[in-house]
């Protein structure tokens, strides 16, 4: 099972889901997407994300405020949404413009309703082992070590990178399925070797091709989370072709985290009409 | 510097600002101590840390509850403190009782009173680097590699250990200062192996004398956060004499524990004052 049919798998799943709650309601799950600025890439990923709602059955809600937004005006903007009961799940398109504090804008979403997995509630839910929505990315990787049944617990896991929505994320839930992690980043001294040891190797750098051929252990699971320009991973695909199983880039993680964020909106809508 | 001169050292400086608090208020900061039960030993951790208040001219309000007290009263105790303007930190002792759900508990604290560093924010700040209050055993291990001018930055640093105010966030806070973090725990494989590439090991495990003399490599950094019967931690201190440094128990990373939590119930105060 590929990324992309994995994804599809989760969408088609989140879209009968989505429709039991319209049968329900007579409403559709409903996700917010907010945009600062006008980042061409940022554009893209949105529309993207809103075409996938469309298609599943979920309602989109967009807001693009322009290039100029505060600190204030975009939390107000954030809390609003948190409040509005027709809106189930909020996604705040990152990174925002440099003057913006993207971590206060990130806590304007209330824990239940983000999708996206981006709060400080949501990354301290995922460390403890709640059930709890997960960072999309992060989400994706556990989900196609689930699908290509990846032993996990008792495994060395080496996760490159520890950014708060990828990185230490990731770290998190594969401890919390009982892996030995171990987190390297920019500062550590000998990641050649400590990748080698990897059973699993998470890379969440955002280099093209960072990770080489030779750091990969035989046999090891290759997960690669970079995404960079001209379609590359962080990893020298073609020199790893001994691992275990690797993801390629694109068609790897890439698809599955679209399809965790419409699941997340998904059951966030089932919740909050329990709730 | 012992961890007992060290913890001296940090109360001292918490008494001068506890000091000035009170010129500037005519109040005491406040730290609120709950206790769920009579545990002989909870009830004796509490006591100690009153006193330790008492001495460094802090006032502690002790409440404690009996030991069939549901979440739902313990929950409605704590907001109760945390909405009261003269109560400025928050001590839980833990465990609590089997039946109270400890995290719903926790959660009750208010970020700004959380000077035991135990919420879900909390650890979520202090994975983020975020200058918020940190779990006070982890603080207390963090003061003393910072007294004994221990090299964080590029070293690995082996966690022994996982629990959400112990093992993580000590975790977290090594990340922080830009080690290469591993953490270890029950269902870890080999852990002699990977104890033994350690620079740094922090023991978190809670059984004595568990890590192994021949676990640690020579000229490494011990941190013994074990407290065991018997007085022991968690490391063969006496097989490790090998180790760079090696915190004792008792009066290694112990005493600036409660020191941490003065120290952050000062702070607490003062942040209230400004807020």
């Amino acid at each position: 099972m590929s990324g992309t049919e994995l994804a599809r798998a989760i969408v088609a799943r989140a879209s009968e889901k989505a429709a039991e709650y319209t049968l329900l309601t007579g409403r559709k799950p409903c996700l917010a997407t907010v945009i600062v600025g006008d980042d061409p890439a940022s554009v893209t990923y949105v529309r993207m994300k809103q075409n996938r709602c469309h298609k599943a059955g979920l309602e989109s809600r967009h807001v693009a405020l322009p290039e100029s937004t505060t600190t204030e005006q975009l939390v107000a903007k954030i809390r609003e949404l948190s409040d509005d009961p027709a809106v189930h799940g909020i996604l705040l398109q990152h990174p925002v413009p440099g003057h913006v504090d993207e971590r206060a804008a990130f806590e304007a979403i209330a824990p239940h309703k983000d999708v996206d997995g981006v709060t400080m509630h949501s990354f301290a839910g995922m460390s403890f082992g709640h059930n709890e929505f997960v960072s999309c990315t992060p989400g994706g990787i556990m989900r196609l070590l689930d699908a290509y049944d990846v032993e996990i617990a008792s495994k060395h896991a080496v996760v490159i990178g520890r950014s708060p929505i990828l990185g230490k994320p990731a770290a998190m839930l594969l401890l919390a399925r009982d892996a030995t992690v171990t987190i390297c980043h920019s500062k550590t001294a000998g990641l050649a070797e400590i990748v080698r040891t990897a059973d699993i190797v998470v890379a969440a750098v955002g280099k093209p091709r960072f990770v080489q051929g030779d750091w990969i252990k035989p046999g090891a699971v290759v997960i690669d989370a970079g995404y960079n320009e001209g379609n590359v991973g962080d990893v020298d695909f073609a020199a790893a072709a001994h691992a275990g199983l690797i993801t390629p880039v694109p068609g790897g993680v890439g698809p599955t985290t679209i399809a965790v964020l419409l699941e997340q909106t998904v059951e966030a809508s089932l919740r909050q009409l329990n709730a």
